[in-house]
């Protein structure tokens, strides 16, 4: 597959929200930096002209699309200017019409968006909340929210249909896992210490996560996730950011 | 256009988020109780077999969407039974690919879901937050959600691109700005007395809100408005919900 226009995707490793784009570029087996400019923004330092330029909430993940051929640093005025994660995805989808990431079926569209509803409006919230220590009966709303996750994936596989086929469904959740993983593995949050660890004890061992835990090694087994997802850069990131005292 | 399946929808006339769906069923030329079965859900007294056979979650809009042809109190286990306002109006979407509700062009596409965005992170807190009497500056809050999603609109017309195709976008956003017109004109809300009013003559006079005016005219002169919006029902509805002491 190829892309009709130039695309130059801003993003940042650290950020789950640009991930979920990068992953979805790569499922559709595109190259970065061959078929597409992968431009990372240092967020602690962003250069000037990426908000009055490219995003005017000065967020990544956002995509130059369209126009002349450009160097990520020097966007054409010609190119369209897109942002958010979750409309990225979809665009995404949209460009490949042919790509696994939407299912053919109408229903099975559905399925894959209720899907990231569900993640919006249940396992982020508990997550933020965990980690930020303020989550009033510990990990367990966190574990709830993956259960609730749990019962809408296929069987076995991926989340959405017979489970073969990589959909924005995965795309949306997986940088939040592979973060939560590195946050809870190193303890790296603002709850008592050793919760965290604790917390992924139980849902590396536990029986009630074991479909969660099938999911999660078939993806970290996907190509698109080992070239997208930098665990020792990102813990290095994250240690500094949570020392406790 | 005609549906492949059956399709039920679980509405209930004054609610704002299934209201996006029956516009979006009505723009595709759809007629009610003739091509699908439309299925009034009293709020205030729900039938006990719809949080167990219809939504998990209790609320409206739902649907439920093939299997054999059920009435809409007596739900087939073999249909699909689906939940969530955007969740279905894309659904809608892809059941008719080619409706007006999505436009051809992936750039579009974003676009109008980018829209939708912007209203439910800018509109829609703004919005609650004044009603409430909880908005920190009083109505400024709301009407710069407003100019936000005015710069976002096609110069003339409905929402996105030549502004001549009814797209989801426009379904998403309708449905709350009928119920805030209601509820400003009257007065409905937490705010001090009168400043509802005040607020719905500043939309309807001060030019910083020209272009959102033409787009309400727009909108409320479609027949999937008119078909959709019951006005008188609604003032009373909300009068009993906001009465001033
Ligand atoms: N709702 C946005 C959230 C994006 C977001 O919050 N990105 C963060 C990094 S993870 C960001 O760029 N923040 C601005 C900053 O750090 O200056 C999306 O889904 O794309
Ligand atoms: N996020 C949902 C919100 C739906 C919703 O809140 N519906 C309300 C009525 S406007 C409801 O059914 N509430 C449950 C109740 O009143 O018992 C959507 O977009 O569909």
């Amino acid at each position: 597959m190829a892309l009709a226009e130039p695309l130059v995707l801003y993003t940042a490793k650290i950020c789950p929200f640009a991930h979920r784009v990068e992953l979805a570029l790569a499922e559709t087996g595109l190259e970065s930096d061959k078929d597409f400019v992968r431009y990372e923004i240092d967020l602690k330092n962003k250069p000037e002209w990426y908000q009055p330029k490219i995003n005017p909430a000065s967020k990544v993940p956002a995509i130059a699309y369209g126009g002349p051929k450009a160097a990520g640093d020097q966007p054409s005025p010609s190119s369209t200017k897109l942002a958010e994660s979750l409309v990225l995805l979809e665009f995404v989808a949209d460009l490949f019409p042919n790509s696994s990431l939407l299912p053919k079926d109408p229903v099975l569209r559905a399925k894959a968006r209720f899907f990231i509803d569900t993640f919006a409006t249940k396992f982020a919230p508990a997550n933020f909340a965990f980690q930020g220590g303020k989550a009033p009966s510990g990990a367990e709303g966190l574990f709830s929210a993956i259960e609730q996750l749990q019962d809408l994936m296929a069987p076995e596989g991926l989340a959405i249909g017979d489970g073969k086929e990589f959909t924005v469904a995965d795309a949306a959740v997986v940088p939040f896992f592979a973060r939560m993983e590195v946050s809870l593995k190193n303890d790296f949050g603002a709850y008592p210490e050793g919760e965290g660890r604790k917390a992924w004890e139980t849902l590396q061992t536990d029986g009630r996560f074991a479909r969660w835990r099938k999911y999660w090694e078939t993806v970290k087994a996907r190509e698109s996730f080992k070239t997208t997802f930098d665990e020792d850069y990102l813990t290095k990131q994250y240690s500094t950011r949570w020392t406790r005292a």
